[in-house]
């Protein structure tokens, strides 16, 4: 967008060039709204062509958001979108539209709803099912206070399957809060949705339940008289406007204490405006259910929502076609190796089960589902079901693998505690997007699971340096029999290490050394093995000879690795993409003092705050885990001039790029 | 039990004596089951009166046990019990009544279900919610494999609030896979069950919604003819069965995709029979709705529902009144000090909430509902919404106290991180049951919780060392803008030290020294600073002089203070009641090592395994964290002949007491 000169703007999006503020938009009349929509949305479709982002969902939310912002009064009113990435329009009218280019940059925009960033984002979203609870808790504190602004939830059908929306709807149905739930079901989630609670969703459009209700009674009262006079046929329409009252379509709802209203068209502005002023008025929690097309509008996305639910930009605004050159193939991605791994492993071993809590492209699961349809379980936004899902699976004998990011792990650490390692079950917990993950920022980095899992008992923790070691760590984890293993690695392309094809078994606790050097020892693990190596040889051009090695196991730690490493290098660096609290460093330190040996450690990792969004390199160098400023903090360590801090002064004084 | 004799017991309970199994169960008439149950009752009511136990919600479900082990045929049908205090009847009748008196001693049965005690116990369980998803796992598993077995999950109204309780029915809508749930509507959790769900539960049993739509279609059709003929009277009462199918009182549950049918009297043996072998029949997902009383058949427990939850024992078996002689007042319990000093203080500051998970009682926040009843939210099972629903409240400016143990806390992990934490939102996390609770065992320890949240960015953690300390923590928490608090404080009753009326900030981040001495160091935290206080006093009567100091936070840690002492004492010794992995030890080596500080360090806390059931005492000594060997490992430290090492070969050989 920053090529278009404001002229062009102007004539492109003459609407839109007028609204800098909710406030803007309520100058308009009701019938001009689908046309700001339209332009909303071609400005979409500009902006993520060029800079890529979420996209699917925001084209989905076009005329919602649009009649939103003209009914309620924002941020008086406060409006909370689950997960938030569909939000981008939100952003665009309440004042951000001319820095939608900088979205999920460095410094720019986030890709989703930040208090920090605008008084119109009520609530910080980025995971799924938060935003009724987030809601129950404003309009409880609106009650308390006297006031009376309204609180609007948005949540996806695929959103809804989480449990703890369930949890918030069944608390306000005890408190009876004014809170309006808009369930905007698109019928996906990044996949398409699953479960009963979908299927229930279909019905209700389809108004099969009424309709066969309908035909019973209509057929039974054809049994009573043929030939019904007025008075009587009157009645029998006064008899079906009853049963159908009882028979609303949202019973499911109400039985939680909501009102429910709809199905109603999610692409009529006009309708929709009427339907949420009616919603002011009423004082208690109900939900609006819309129907909407994930993608609506541009194609592309309508034709293949998956594909499209977020994109990296460069492509034609009206065919979807990618405008970049196809250059040499790229290595493929972690989860690719880990989706095809199972797959082959899968197909001798009979025990091996795959399990997503939604996520089947982004963990690559799908590829397992391909060839083993029955062994694969898609159980929704749900990670806590996930998890001791696989551990009944597993206390009958099977091999169930558990794919959840490392953040979204975080919803299922109690299961994974008492339902699976307590009983010492081997479900193998394949955790991707561990580490940084670049643009989704906050909400997504991975940066707590080795801190979370070390404590737990039972635990094999392992994270492999490249791609075969991935491979070959998931054969050790089907393999083993007396507890689950967590296996976590990063978000992105491979290193391009050529596979061997068969598998070897990675023995348990065992570390290696990759490259020998007497002058310091780095202790890496995961991504963090193969940037040592880079660093190694920066380190080298200063005649520092560093070994490396490459730890491969949090839990168990290989302590005779560490201690004869200890013993011949006085100085240890631990480099860890995981919180320098509790992760790898944390665990040398310990066993270094457990066995009275007093080495210095200097441990590289992720700091003790929350990082922001941006690329990964821009990232990487802010936090100074690139590969010129680790070998600058070890030769500084190495000569001396640094006592083992884990952060420089430069990173302190960076603090406010920190989330 | 112990002192009746083999005669007596035969004399009293003439069916049950003849019950070794299961099998020998079936050998009797249904018309025989109902004094079976009875005489489980009785059994029941001897057993806890003499040696204590969970209680209520055992007394609540004899007839329905009774009824499952006549119909199923376990251990090849598999029965899951949510939560699991309500299996005391299904451990009797699965080979286990002799071993009662034993029930949750150390080396006793264990108080919940667990896969090791018996192949009756298919699942174990201990926290709420998670039976379906189990249930769902087994299920599974076995259609993969091809048997036919039945998989039952019982639970009850309270732990269907839970979210995951909802994924997992959500799950199984979608497989269609063959599993009974029994709902146990006794409409409690330990307090009285809460939600919009449960007022719909009562309005099934009511029959509300039926009536008043039957009502309605009788005085549409009297419209139509007031003088029916018989081929329309048989029409209307076809009319009428048709309305009532579509108007199944269970469409909450249809709409996931279950079959509903209820709801049916718990405490009638014969009819339990017919529904279970019907249930047998139905080849889907069906949910059983069965109304029960929870302490059904002792009429103070039926009184008094919250308060025979569970019985320590010593009492009457009919009034119920207690046999125990009244000695002096023991101190308070340390939940009581939280629920007063967060009454006193609310009454000045208006900005303090209280929010619980069910466990009004179980935390105390009872006494401050009772003063503030409009600041005080009970969310029912729902520690995922408790979290979020506060973060809502702390962002629009009030300060939400919620009270969770620490072991359910696990929980909402991710809320705490996603929701609280990066959005520095001023939440209180008041953990209960911190560190280990005693007879309630591993699933209900609370072990991890230093561990889980020191990596956490933002957090605040204390522990105070007492009751006054608690109240000054309570207080320092409620004045604190900047972020989350946590605050964990143990189960039972606390030191007895003389409460000052007042209260007074604790300065955040900085510890205490509470005893000076020259040989050694001693730092603690929480229940381990008096713990160390008796263990100075021993070290003393061996010439070894132990400074004692009071960590008070784990984060932000006291570097100055440690820094100070690492200076003066070469050894030093942390102590802390969590897991001696992520807690106050590694924190203490990490900053030592960051300051290149070469201090041997001895660790000592909970191991990295889970610790079985058992008193306090019993346990303090297996872990050897009382108070004499305590200071025999430290004298060992300090004496040169152990190295540092976290276990001593002790414990190591008493492995096989860990769970």
């Amino acid at each position: 967008m920053e090529n278009l000169t404001l002229l062009s703007v102007k004539e492109k999006y003459p609407f839109l060039s007028e609204i800098h503020s909710p406030e803007d938009l309520k100058k308009f009349k009701p019938e001009q709204l689908q046309k700001i929509a339209d332009e909303c949305r071609a400005y979409l479709i500009d902006v993520v062509a060029e800079n890529g982002g979420h996209f699917g969902s925001s084209l989905g939310v076009v005329e919602m958001t649009v009649a939103l912002h003209y009914v309620y009064k924002t941020p008086y009113d406060q409006i909370i979108w689950d997960v938030g990435h569909q939000a981008y329009i939100h952003k665009m009218l309440t004042g951000r539209k001319d820095r939608m280019h900088t979205n999920r940059k460095y410094d720019g925009l986030a890709g989703f709803p930040k208090i920090s960033e605008s008084p119109h984002d009520a609530f910080g979203t980025g995971h799924a099912s938060t935003s009724i609870s987030a809601a129950a808790g404003l309009a409880a504190a609106r009650d308390l206070s006297g006031s009376n602004e309204k609180i609007i939830a948005i949540i996806g059908d695929g959103s809804m399957t989480g449990g703890m929306a369930f949890e918030a709807m069944n608390h306000l149905g005890d408190t009876k809060s004014d809170v309006l739930v808009v369930l905007n079901d698109n019928q996906m989630a990044i996949a398409p949705s699953t479960g009963g609670l979908k299927n229930y969703l279909v019905n209700i459009s389809l108004n099969k339940t009424y309709n066969k209700v309908r035909k019973f009674i209509w057929d039974s009262l054809s049994l009573l008289n043929n030939d019904l006079g007025e008075t009587a046929k009157h009645a029998v329409h006064k008899l079906e406007d009853g049963i159908k009252a009882a028979l609303t379509p949202g019973a499911f709802f109400e039985a939680l204490g909501f009102r429910y209203f709809g199905p109603i068209d999610g692409h009529d502005t006009e309708k929709l405006v009427k339907a949420f002023k009616e919603m002011q008025e009423l004082p208690h929690p109900k939900l609006l259910h819309v129907i909407t097309t994930k993608g609506k509008g541009f194609k592309p996305a309508e034709d293949n929502q998956s594909k499209w639910h977020a994109s990296s930009g460069g492509f034609d605004t009206t065919t979807g076609k990618s405008l970049k050159k196809s250059g040499k193939i790229p290595p493929p991605k972690y989860q690719d190796i880990f989706g095809k791994a199972l797959t082959e492993l899968a197909s001798k071993d009979h025990r091996i089960v795959g399990i997503t809590a939604a996520m089947p492209s982004g963990t690559s699961l799908d590829i397992f589902q391909n060839t083993h349809p029955k062994r694969f379980y898609d159980v929704g936004i749900a990670e806590q079901h996930a998890v001791t899902f696989a551990a009944g699976m597993a206390a009958k004998g099977f091999r169930p693998f558990c794919a959840i990011y490392s953040t979204f792990l975080q919803r299922a650490y109690d299961q994974l505690i008492h339902d699976v390692a307590l009983q010492k079950l081997p479900v193998v917990f394949a955790i991707d997007r561990a580490g940084l993950v670049g643009e989704d920022g906050p909400t997504h980095h991975g940066s707590f699971d080795l801190s979370y899992l070390q404590p737990v008992p039972n635990m094999i923790v392992m994270a492999p340096k490249n791609e075969q070691e991935l491979r070959d760590m998931i054969y050790t984890a089907s393999l083993y029999n007396d507890g689950p293993v967590a296996i976590r690695y990063p978000r992105g392309i491979c290193t391009g290490t050529t596979l061997n094809p068969d598998f070897n078994a990675v023995e348990i606790g065992k570390g290696e050394i990759i490259r020998d050097g007497s002058s310091i020892a780095i202790l890496a693990i995961g991504t963090m093995v193969q940037r040592s190596l880079e660093v190694s040889r920066l380190l080298e051009q200063e005649n520092i000879e560093a070994l490396v090695a490459n730890m491969r196991f949090l839990k168990p730690l290989d302590t005779a690795m560490v201690h004869a490493i200890a013993e011949r290098h006085e100085k240890i660096v631990v480099i860890e993409e995981n919180s320098v609290i509790g992760g790898l460093g944390s665990a040398v330190n310990d066993h270094l003092r457990k066995e009275g040996l007093s080495n210095k450690v200097l441990t590289l990792g992720l700091p003790d705050k929350f990082v922001t969004h941006g690329s990964m390199k821009d990232l990487y160098r802010l936090l100074e885990l690139d590969a010129e400023n680790l070998s600058r903090q070890i030769s500084s360590f190495y000569n001396g001039t640094a006592p083992g801090k884990n952060e420089s002064s430069q990173s302190i004084i960076r603090t406010e790029r920190f989330a």
